[in-house]
């Protein structure tokens, strides 16, 4: 980093005269009066984030009942989180064959924020009973401590005995051979604490996912449409608006100002 | 990628019975009725967006007369703005020689955001009458057309016969040789329409030094200091509250439920 080019007053440093004391105290003086307009925009700033905050609370209550309703439905449809999840290209990269098989119990996800959501968020994955594990219910909650910093905690999986998809060297799973280069399980993701700040499943799950997870669900549709079943029930998808929805969550606007991530990836 | 696992749908197609029918009609009932329930999500979506950028819109409106203020403070301070700039890493890392000499100059910064925030902002450098050029204002502004494109317009700078920065050949700078590596000038990205959507200067101007420049023009105070040059008039840097403030714009919380970027980069 180059040197300040405060040239004029390192220069002058060992025979300052009245003149140049006289600027040097103005100067000072302007700087706390600066710091002193800072703390008022910095105040402002602050109320702006609580008001935004608010605004952001108040729909994640106004949306509640619909994310209800729209779980009573998918509740209808089998294997809609398991085609939702395979259909988006990020999730599906993270899918073994085991895991897709043991995702076809997964019957319900829910998103929940924390009231303050600055502080995080949770994913509830209930699941019907299945050979794999006992727990109904498989949770992953990321928050940020009082010092800021982020963490994660999860449901522990009970694995029925021989069915660990965690394990790489799994050799209960009747029938069926694990090839040496598989990958890991999606199952490995709830032990996994590394990077709680940027977890990408929970993200993805949260951010692109949840906002609107039909759209996922009904690619795989298309595509078994083109894929000639004969089943053309949903080849009126003119009625679904594909048009990149899971961006279309209302805190998108917000980021138009506060993009400083691309920055920090320099800095 | 995998293939749906919708297994009981696709063997089933060749002998559908009643029974199949009916469930296969109860569940594309379903998918439409999840898209109506998804419509409403969207237009609280669309809503929440709306009123997100009324409080944004409303602490912009808020924070002028104190962006005036400080204005006309820093006015008070000769090479306030280029010694924030030499103090700030990225914006430092775009600085040659010849740049810092030319910014002593900047007199004034000025960051506008366009009334519609989605729109684009407008940042206008303020110069004294130098030996460079001799416009007394430079601009470059960023908005999104109505498709959403991304682009970018600045004043083409009038440089004086021999001064042009951004010509690397440039001979005409009496006594000052520029070596061979010398980098691109600071003066080229006015120039620079490239990458309008994700403008690096743009961005760090408008999100990292305006929320508060004074904390990168003390950065190179306290160097000073330390260098030990004899004037403690600074000492007591106490008095400035130098914890990352320049993070601190109220549009920052709205950040949390949005951080799509990551995502998208996978993709």
């Amino acid at each position: 980093m180059a040197t300040a080019p405060k040239v004029s007053k390192t220069d002058g440093k060992n025979n300052h005269d009245a003149a140049d004391e006289q600027a040097d105290k103005e100067q000072q003086e302007a700087i706390e009066q600066i710091d002193e307009v800072q703390n008022e925009i910095d105040k402002l700033n602050e109320n702006a984030s609580e008001e935004i905050l608010k605004v952001e609370q108040k729909y994640n209550t106004l949306r509640q009942p619909y994310f209800q309703k729209r779980s009573d439905l998918i509740g209808k449809i089998p294997n809609f989180w398991v085609t939702a999840f395979v259909n988006h290209p990020q999730v599906s990269a993270l899918l073994n064959e085991d895991d897709e098989e043991a995702l076809q119990y997964l019957s319900k996800v829910e998103v929940q924020e924390f009231e303050d959501i600055k502080s995080g968020y949770r994913i509830n994955f209930y699941f019907d009973q299945n050979p794999y594990f006992t727990n109904d219910m498989l949770t992953k909650e990321f928050h940020l401590n009082d010092t800021g910093d982020p963490s994660s905690q999860s449901t522990p999986i009970k694995w029925n005995e021989g069915k660990d998809l965690t394990k790489k060297t799994n050799n209960g799973n009747k029938g069926k051979k694990r090839s040496h280069d598989d990958q890991e399980s999606f199952f490995s993701w709830f032990g996994d604490h590394g990077d709680a700040g940027a977890d990408e499943l929970g993200e993805v799950i949260k951010d692109d996912i949840w906002p609107n997870p039909l759209q996922y669900y009904l690619a795989s549709e298309i595509d078994e449409e083109t894929g000639g079943d004969g089943d053309d029930d949903l080849d009126d998808e003119g009625n679904f608006d594909e048009d990149e929805e899971g961006e279309e969550d209302g805190e998108e606007e917000a980021e138009v100002e506060g993009e400083e991530e691309d920055e920090e990836e320099e800095g």
